[in-house]
């Protein structure tokens, strides 16, 4: 109709006409501008930070209220010793428990820190169902309970996988105003700040949490990344502070735990040795923490009756560990020699205290606050205390921390550090109780500046991170004791370095998540180890002459994500490199329902013409082969409005008997999901098809299957990777570790001029590195199970890989070698 | 005799033999594990941070006497104004000029700051003479006078550079003990540790100087290197502390410039917009600062006749800027308007005092000490000295950086910073002379933290860098005011950023160094630029069919520094890579002397066998023949102790004569060294061969390398990198500059399914990258102009290109395409 007013040619239309153009355009170009503007960096990161600091705000506050309604019970209790002790221990209890069922039910990728996996998302490494608004939910509410109980758990840890969460809900969020969230490497870059952002926001510590989220999550960082963690970790600690001014908490914004040591005379030197002791020693403690808390998750698993049991009443082992550790802190028993009425913010104020427990010997004019009060006890030494203290924290940490809820290590640790950094410094304040320093001025000694040297210590040694001191100097708000502080925490990260791997990368090996182990420092026979002593010489290639019986071949040996396309079998030139699931599509779409039903429409309309030619047909079969092409024509037309999945494939029995008999030595990809997906799919298909056919038709399809199986394979339609990265035989352990991790590479091909000689997955170079270290993992359960044990999608898979693998052993009798096993299971790791 | 004393049986020899055995065994071992200690990182680091103590502590006495001497000068003559300003002005001409001789003469390498430099070198470019041991003295001299002479000079990244040098020398002092040094990626994880240990130790600020120098220096950071970093400039700014502990400068190990601001209450909320202004205007005055920088120098170059002029007479500009600067500045002159008197550090300490100057309306009552004094002036009010102060201090600082003397920007702006804040801070303090709070307790306001957050801010916005607040921190002992600093920083990080590039890109840009610049931040354009659209699609090649001629031809063209090698022209499936320097070898191997002899061997032996058959020899003829053989054979002998050099070459003289024919439009590689230093020799050579040898000689010489050009190439000792980096066309240029830099590629071929279809160097990136941005840095001298105008070898080699040059000219008479040329001046750059 707009044409045949216009050809009318009516002015006002014309005008009018031009007018609406030109508001429309206006109205597209400016929402264009908006929506190029939402799309910008700052813009996410404000937002995040917001939000970061809005949930951190929140959770204290509802962390506090859980922590006050127990000292409340507590209190109202106390005329009677036995409800009391009710009280204290079930309430913890309950929240642990519920916590537990909660991240259970919720979310089960919810539990623990969420360090390690971040840092193996950032590796480039997808993990399923990591990074959902389930697992947020699970997360937050399990976390707030978890501290809400008084365990000595930490909330670091999770703070970095709730960040991280949050910007990836914002990425998809804000995904639907702009297009640019799409691209991958800047998610991983808005997720390397997210990281930042959780360790600032949860300690209002800016440049600490930047620092720290790079040491703990990258192995190379993109220092244009930098800016980005700075800017958002500023604004969420500027803003999680601002809400406590406004909520009168503080008067200004100031440090969480604000220190008050004196500037002009911090230490003495002759106090470093004093130090450098608090730093070795705490080296040796994180060490023993993180090897302890491995010990603890290997007894638990080992043990396969408690095993059992456990799995069964899921909830009972967080309930009976809580209850443990509520009892021992008891305050009216055991809990008043380790000050169990205390939570772990007070003990920490009471441990950074400006003043001397021990300075006038335990006298009573010595004036304690409500916190400093719970050190003293009337039976009891100061140093008994602490003494008690560092050791039954210790333990109950280690324990706590390995809970089915969200957690983390940090705190805690940091707690302990704090001890026995202040119980050095009681020490040496009751040793020298006139200062060291006897030129004139007397400076008496500071045992909180010892508590603060101890807590960056040992949480710098569980966690092998240097930025543990930047983290203090912000918690505190005083940098006078830098110089200490960087002596201890860098002789703690060398003795804890060399005895055992960061409570991170402990974990990582627990739960066997896809991570490259870092290159120990001072190993220098890495550096004679070359490419051709740790690669796969076997390599599985497709040449340009390939039949799709080659294809379906490799597809059936499957291990590999992907599969080198070499130029000839004599040639072996490299030419690039197919993903799995395209030699699939392809073969799939070789054999697919299509092109057989065409087949046998030609079959047919041949044996018509033959029919009508020779004797007449009988027009009951005639009738049911019209309404078989109907009834394949309908599912045609249905399975093509999914022609991306490999859905409705061609019976492939003939094809599977014949490569079996043919190959004895095969390895059946028993948990690679996509894989046993599809082909139970297939079977399952081609017994319905069966049963709906008479025998003949089976016969002639599995003939025609033959003769397509020979077929050369079509080159046009491949999605090739042109240009997988290759590496040379020459190649030093040492390049192709750097080279791996720089560019989160998975796999590379090692040629010799052009040829395809060998490759070196992720699983060669670990083995390599592991191999020539000291230290060493556990491998207690089957790779990612805390995942697939429990997600939808992997449950499923898992039940259907059985029933393959029974048909499979009734098919065919043989054998499966068993050192492939872990082999199968790593690919299944990857393609996760 | 061992064996023979065995023989006989004697078993105190067998005991005696047994224990020397023993005893060399075990000195061996022993001496075979300390070399493998002393190889080890920590002694390295150790020995590193040490060695950067005692020179950063012995330099600052040295300036500090020199600074005092001239004081002392100063104050001896105050009976005389005139006598008095000659002695203020000429001490600083002085040494300036000395300064700048010293390092022209010594090494010019050392002239600058060094930063843009060693990011160059920490990007893996090799630049001549820049590490070695009389760059090392230029720099450490040249600093020392240049500091000493009271300029607005810094002495930061000099010293970046000049720990570099030191750990390269001590790398190369330790690897005679150890082979572990050799490793190249290894030296370059040593000089990232070193750098930050140049900042550490100018500072006494390990965690600042850390990130500082990550973020300057580096585009991708490895995690692993961090804990060096940290370790070494932990122990350097330890050590350097502990030296003025000793030298009873201190009292005990405390920030250089100790601030005292209360801790209760450092600011308060309100006072953010004021730190959020100082932020925003050093951001633009950080742009301004690079900007003028740049303009100087500029200005300096552009105009001719200025300088020829200061080119002959070198130490002339750096004489009339130091005289021009130190006049201003002469204190009972326009030196009383901006605290002449005052050194860096005294200005510094007297802007981060904590009492107000404007509280009490600059009456007497206020105690003035010695520093504060200075910016008392009974005519003009304290803000009118500021404002002073801060301009003139503002293009001084960028002139004086341009000088060429070893002399860093980052002191001189962190000054001029402290003296905004300071402004601020005392406008601030005069407008609420009771304090912003008025809810009861008053808290007036500290001008001192206002200046630490103005020197943060400057200081960040000119080097682009955050970490500025760390050094701030670290520098006055008080972190207290981390919010407005983080906030401050960024803001003007954020404005300056997305106005200039920092000083050192600048700098970078105008001394034309071969560094990629960085994506800048919201350029969502360049996420959708491909390889295809910036790849240079004619790419030379060789084949494996490739006859000698063709490599001579390449080798002709050659402004390449690797070619590749295909399977052949028509497949164009790529092989690997050819270094240049290989062809060359190759070339020059097969065209050899000894085959050329063995030919004219084989030549006269058939010669001989002819004349003996046909007719008598002459025996004079006959001996000549002999003499001839005998001297070539020693002549062989002689060469065959250095074959990896391509010495005694043949000549190519009829090769160079028809490729010149056939091909018209050749590029002739004026400026690369390696490339006409060869072709020098070989012309020489052969022109010597000429007048030695009968003209039929050569003609049948000529005939033979006709012949052997002709020949197919022999690849069995051809050394191919196999695999170079491939690219695909839909590679974006995002990702390409990720891989370039992270891999610090120089070049990567594009392919497409194996075929070779075109090629990216480092060259075309720059222009994709820098063709999308706004702001563009100024070309005004050839590449390396600086390091090439005085290098010893680089004078001889371009002397020999001009050489080259006439011979070519007169030979053949083609012209030179001009837009090429700057393409031959980058792989010069490349090859450097």
């Amino acid at each position: 109709s707009v044409t045949q007013n216009r050809t009318r040619y009516s002015p006002e239309y014309e005008v009018m006409y031009n007018a609406l153009t030109l508001s429309v355009f206006c109205a597209v170009h400016c929402q264009r501008f908006l929506m190029s503007r939402v799309g910008e960096d700052w813009i996410f990161l404000i937002l995040l930070g917001l939000v970061m600091a809005l949930v951190s705000f929140v959770m204290d506050f509802c962390i506090a209220l859980l922590l006050q309604a127990q000292k409340w019970m507590y209190g109202g209790l106390d005329s009677n010793v036995i409800l009391q002790y009710l009280a204290w221990v079930t309430y913890p209890v309950v929240l642990i428990s519920f916590s537990a069922g909660f991240t259970h039910i919720v979310a089960p990728q919810a539990a623990g820190s969420g360090i390690p996996e971040m840092k193996t998302i950032l590796r480039g490494v997808v993990l399923k169902e990591y990074l959902t608004l389930k697992t947020f939910v699970a997360k937050v509410v399990g976390l707030t309970c978890a501290l809400g109980s008084g365990l000595p758990l930490g909330k670091e840890g999770p703070f970095v996988h709730i960040a991280s969460l949050c910007a990836a809900l914002l990425c998809k969020f804000m995904s639907f105003f702009g297009g640019i969230y799409e691209n991958e490497s800047r998610n991983i870059e808005m997720l390397a700040a997210a990281c930042a952002v959780g360790v600032g926001c949860c300690f209002a510590a800016p440049i600490g949490g930047v620092l720290f989220s790079i040491e703990v999550t990258s192995t190379f960082f993109a220092v244009r990344n930098y800016w980005r963690g700075f800017f958002a970790a500023t604004f969420s600690a500027f803003i999680f502070r601002v809400l406590a001014v406004w909520n009168r908490d503080e008067e200004t914004i100031t440090a969480l735990f604000k220190t008050r040591f004196r500037l002009d005379f911090p230490f003495d030197l002759q106090e470093l040795p004093a130090f450098a002791v608090i730093g070795i020693a705490s080296g040796f403690g994180g060490a023993l923490f993180v090897y302890l808390n491995r010990l603890i998750v290997q007894f638990m698993r080992k043990q396969k009756t408690i095993n059992k049991f456990l799995m069964k009443k899921r909830l009972l082992y967080p309930a009976l560990v809580t209850l443990l550790i509520s009892t021992l802190s008891f305050p009216p028993g055991f809990g008043q020699f380790m000050a169990g009425q205390l939570t772990q913010k007070e003990t920490l104020v009471s441990f950074f205290d400006n003043r001397t427990w021990t300075k006038q010997g335990m006298t009573e004019d010595f004036n304690y606050d409500s916190h400093s009060a719970a050190w003293k006890h009337p039976q009891a030494n100061v140093f008994v205390i602490l003494v008690i203290f560092i050791v039954m924290k210790f333990w109950m940490s280690a324990l706590a921390t390995t809970l089915p809820v969200p957690c983390g290590a940090f705190m805690p640790v940091f707690v302990i550090g704090a001890a026995f950094g202040r119980l050095v410094g009681e020490s040496m304040a009751a040793w020298f109780p006139e200062g060291i320093n006897t030129d004139g001025i007397i400076y008496p000694i500071v045992p909180g500046g010892y508590a603060v040297v101890g807590a960056a210590a040992l949480s710098g040694a569980v966690t092998h991170t240097v930025s543990t001191a930047v983290i203090v100097f912000e918690l505190t708000g005083q940098i006078s004791h830098i110089l200490p502080i960087m002596i201890a925490v860098i002789l703690a990260n060398a003795v804890a370095q060399s005895l055992q791997p960061s409570i991170y990368d402990s974990i990582i090996r627990i739960k066997k998540l896809p991570y490259l182990p870092e290159l120990g420092w001072g190993h220098h026979e890495k550096y004679n180890i070359r490419v051709e002593d740790i690669m796969v010489r076997d390599v599985r290639y497709i040449t340009l002459n390939s039949t799709y019986r080659d294809l379906h071949e490799i597809l059936l040996i499957g291990n590999l994500k992907t599969v080198a396309l070499v130029e000839s079998a004599e040639s072996m030139i490299l030419l690039g490199s197919i993903e799995r699931a395209q030699l699939q599509a392809l073969l799939t779409q070789h054999l697919s329902r299509e092109r057989r039903l065409e087949f046998i429409r030609d079959r047919a309309d041949a044996e018509r013409k033959r029919v009508s030619v020779v004797s007449t047909p009988s027009s009951e079969e005639g009738g049911q082969k019209v309404n078989h092409e109907v009834r394949f024509q309908i599912s045609t037309e249905e399975s093509s409005f999914t022609p991306a999945r490999p859905i409705s494939p061609k019976p492939l029995k003939p094809a599977l008997k014949r490569t079996s008999t043919a190959e004895k030595n095969i390895e059946i990809p028993t948990s690679n999901i996509t894989h046993t997906h599809t082909f139970t799919y297939l079977w399952k298909h081609f017994k319905n098809l069966l049963c709906a056919r008479p025998q003949t038709d089976a016969m002639e399809i599995e003939e025609w299957e033959e003769q397509q199986l020979d077929e050369q394979v079509n080159f046009n339609s491949w999605k090739i990777d042109p240009a997988p990265f290759q590496l040379v035989e020459r190649t030093s352990l040492h390049k192709t570790h750097t080279i791996f991790s720089l560019l989160g590479l998975d796999h590379a091909y090692v040629t010799s001029i052009g040829r395809l000689i060998g490759v070196v997955s992720l699983r060669e170079l670990r083995k390599a590195i592991e191999g020539s270290m000291t230290v060493k993992g556990v491998k207690v359960r089957p790779p990612l199970a805390s995942f697939r044990d429990s997600g939808t999608s992997g449950t499923s898979s898992e039940s259907e890989a059985t029933e393959l693998h029974k048909l499979w052993d009734r098919h065919t009798s043989i054998s499966i070698p068993r050192e492939h096993q872990p082999n199968t299971s790593d690919s299944d790791e990857k393609s996760q």
